[in-house]
């Protein structure tokens, strides 16, 4: 229809599923509906054919419309309850589930049991037999990014760019990190951000101490680290980024602990290239911070992929299991925290290429004093 | 802690807990660890005790510390991988799952199926045994609303006026449908919705046919029907309000249809109260709209419930089996939609009282050309 198939990404998805053993993989969720169509659908379901390679929405009627335009399936199948007099193929049924056991004659069905809640599983399980957990091995086909998947997350890192370099020139004007907050995302949105995460994290002052603040009236004040960590989506996929900037100037203390995370930050991207074990890339970060006295103060892991969700495979941690590949788009993000004077993160998005890696997100690193 | 506890909000909780006997109701989802603690709370989860009406939050270490500034909770258990140093109760644990195994004792644990995923099911089962579905309790508890949730909902509905209105006297201004939506929402935001949904409506001319419109970059043009349908929440709580206006002049066939709904809607609105059938309302937005010759475009339910989930139960629809109860927020929202000429759909939250019903949002009904 419309649109034009992402083939890369989709042979991708077709050689895990053959590799199980599948007949259909079956989506229920909107970021893997997404994944498999090219675009959103609610109140749907979407599968894969793999014998055939074709690609169908079971749709809700009111969503019918919309599907041709955004999105690349090779076919709909409308669901309803009562009465349908449009064109497309349809089928009656009580409710999705009933339509998916309607439209799919059994075989072996994957389905991302990380995806679907327990009880549209039980919904499902009476209507068709032969379910599977496809999880991991989705993950292995999303965790390698098709060429327009990287088009789409270099956009995402612009705007998050964009974003943040915004709000740094204004960490000065009396604005609290809430109205920071809300103009950053404004800003972000019509910077082409389709949507934010609804919480943004500007950190001021003793705030910047918890890696996992949110936002306060507080307004950032002379002498204060502000980590802004700013996520924001292109077409569904994410980008992620962070900076600590300094207001008026920086203690020593705070100086020197920026210069260690900023060592780590660049040593561990330096690491991170194909073949490469995340675990590995998290050891390079940990080992600098660690050799600078600040071990205890680096409380998370390195890092995380990224795409149409925000955290997703592999992780960048001291026990992840996974191996860096070509096409992955990881972040990097050490961080040292200290209660009661403020902390410091630093924070890429990394895509991993044959011969090393390249880094999405642009702002300048240098120590920075607003 | 800091927060004072929403007392009859956890008292009907605790109510449908005590009637299906259980020991303990577990969450692990942000919007029901939202509704149990007053707060939001990632990578963690939430129980009520039922026999001690205590409410205890199992927190990721990082999250630990926003805790008491922004729940009720009545004690946090700090679950860890490696090492917490900090001032609260711990439990080491490979992961979330097994710290609430670790912490839970077993008995009967009610946990709402529709809000885990399959996955978080099967991890927690190896951990623990007597779990049981929740969801239809839950649900029977969440939708009478507190007077605390009502105050919440109000402020929600005021938001989504006020974008509403603000993008109804910019609807002649050569915005596209895409700019007026990015618009309205930073003017939400900037309201005081802590979010609006990722997708507002603003569908003009020929797409307002189209009740699950989401944007293009149309602009509205003299003649168009435009219906703007809004959704943002205010601390969780979401408003969400749909008006239709006209740019330059109304077609009379549009007029028409106008006049059709808006009957049906305010007809709806009187029959909405205690005792009365959800399917009651239905029918009485159906049949006026049926009578007119429109029963065929009238494509949707009336409405639904409405709180920390945009829809929730009740259904107003024809197969809803609910009855409206004091206490209730409902939307109800009929509408009129042909191909080729255009759509109206009008929609105001209603809040269920001992002797009717009060209509949460407030913009005038009118039929307004702009």
């Amino acid at each position: 229809m419309a649109m034009e198939r992402d083939g890369e990404r989709i042979a991708r998805l077709l050689a895990r599923a053959e590799e199980k053993g599948l007949d259909y993989v079956l989506f229920l969720d909107p970021e893997n509906i997404h994944y498999l169509c090219g675009g959103v659908i609610d109140y749907s379901a979407a599968y894969l054919d793999v014998g055939e390679g074709r690609i169908v929405a079971i749709a809700n009627v009111m969503e019918a419309e919309r599907i041709p335009k955004v999105t690349w399936v090779d076919d709909i199948i409308v669901y309803y309850r009562d009465r349908y007099d449009g064109p497309l193929e349809s089928v009656k049924a009580e409710n999705l589930y009933d339509a998916v056991g309607k439209v799919l004659d059994g075989g072996k069905i994957g389905v991302p049991y990380g995806f679907i809640s327990k009880k549209e599983f039980d919904l499902l399980s009476e209507k068709l037999e032969g379910l599977i957990d496809f999880s991991e091995d989705l993950w292995r086909a999303r965790m390698i990014k098709s060429r327009r998947e990287i088009a789409l997350l270099r956009e995402a890192a612009r705007i998050v760019d964009e974003g943040i370099k915004w709000a740094s020139e204004r960490l000065d004007r009396g604005l609290s990190e809430y109205s920071l907050m809300v103009e950053s995302k404004c800003y972000m949105l019509r910077r082409g951000a389709d949507k934010t995460l609804d919480f943004l994290i500007v950190a001021s002052g003793p705030n910047s101490a918890y890696p996992h603040w949110r936002c306060s009236d507080r307004v950032p004040r002379p002498g204060d680290a502000v980590t802004l960590d700013y996520v924001a989506s292109y077409n569904g996929y994410f980008g992620d980024e962070t900076r600590t900037f300094f207001v008026g100037m920086a203690e020593t203390a705070l100086k020197r602990i920026y210069e260690v995370v900023l060592e780590a930050q660049v040593e561990a991207i330096e690491k991170a290239g194909p073949g490469v074990k995340a675990k590995e890339v998290d050891e390079v970060a940990r080992r600098i911070i660690e050799r600078n006295g600040y071990g205890k103060y680096f409380t998370h892991s390195t890092g995380h992929g990224i795409g149409l969700n925000v955290h997703e495979p592999p992780r960048l941690s001291s026990k992840s299991e996974y191996t860096l590949e070509p096409g992955m788009v990881v972040t990097i993000e050490p961080g040292i925290y200290v209660e009661g004077l403020g902390g410091v993160r630093i924070e890429d998005m990394v895509l991993i290429t044959e011969d090393g890696c390249e880094v999405l997100t642009s702002l300048s690193k240098a120590i920075e004093i607003i």
